[in-house]
């Protein structure tokens, strides 16, 4: 089972660790990091990845994840990298998103008539993609599954791995990596920010 | 504010991004991924970062961060790293680890006579350092602050966040992480999960 997560410049590092943490545990996982040219790639906060393989020498996989960040900004225009995002697609089991990363899918074409979520501050591009934005943790669409802001690809990539390989396999997963979250504050969406927190955004 | 995480080959990538995420988000921070020799580490599941400082050209830092995995065991014998470690650790307003990183800092000699955690599977390894495991998400002694396994650096950072530039400070990086966890199972820790998942790992 290949697993593909492509890189690029100004990708947000845990957008692809998370879920990374968790599909690279599946049974028969193989996991590949690409990008247009193979080499290191900085994440927006400064955290250098590498990308060995190249986008072109993939012209399919089962699993797509395509991480967010602010560099998804400029992939909306690319129209190479949107090819490759089709041509994938078109090979899957399932597509999935992080973040921003459902923005690339958007305008990829992907998401026409169908609902989706992303980071929370990204919830004004959807009508341009034919596309509704829902505010929620994961939406499933068919194959297409994208998570809402950065670390909501863990608990994306766990529903999968319950999907790919069952519930008790998602479990152990979870387990292994002692995923029992416990935030010392419940500032996690805009929903339940405080108001100060939330002005900070504006 | 300098934050190191010193790297290593088979470290676990989301000990490290998870609390990078978050920690290379505050005002001033300057984070610092370091090895014993600069260049790409591979983790223990296959994601290859960039460490392009040396150990030995950082002997200060205002905050360590050790993750863990499988290659802390190796770490446990490495008297330079350890004494990195120890030099490093005088420095620091706060030395912290994620995961099996606590191990290293228990080779160290710093976790004597203290209170300490990690992931679940370790709980052996602390009678040895003269400390004693915790069954806690986190874990603070004085400066030197602990974290369970693997996702729970997240939770650790987000604590340090407050304590270090305040609790909106820590709930403004929480929103933009969007760090609303709703794992779609409950199997975290052994405590939680189903008997037919722990007896996987035994």
């Amino acid at each position: 089972m290949r697993i593909v997560f492509p890189l690029f410049d100004q990708f947000t590092s845990l957008d692809a660790i998370g879920p990374f943490e968790v599909l690279s545990r599946l049974p028969g996982a193989e996991v590949v990091f690409a990008s247009a040219e193979p080499g290191t790639y900085c994440s927006d906060a400064g955290a250098a990845l590498v990308a060995d393989h190249a986008l072109g020498d993939l012209t399919s996989c089962d699993v797509l994840v395509v991480p967010g960040g602010p560099g998804t900004r400029k992939l909306l225009h690319d129209e190479p990298f949107l090819d490759w995002v089709r041509t994938v697609h078109d090979s899957t089991q399932w597509t999935t998103s992080v973040c921003s990363g459902s923005l690339v899918l958007g305008a990829a074409g992907l998401l026409k008539g169908l609902r989706a979520t992303s980071h929370w501050g990204c919830a004004g591009y959807f009508d341009a993609f034919g596309a509704t934005f829902t505010a929620q943790r994961v939406v499933t669409e068919g194959k297409i599954v994208t998570a809402a802001g950065v670390s909501a690809g863990i608990d994306m990539a766990l529903a999968l791995a319950a999907r790919i390989a069952g519930e008790e396999e998602a479990q152990r997963i979870q387990l292994l990596i002692e995923y029992d979250p416990q935030p010392p504050f419940d500032s996690g969406s805009p929903a339940k920010a405080p108001a100060a927190v939330l002005a900070r955004f504006s």
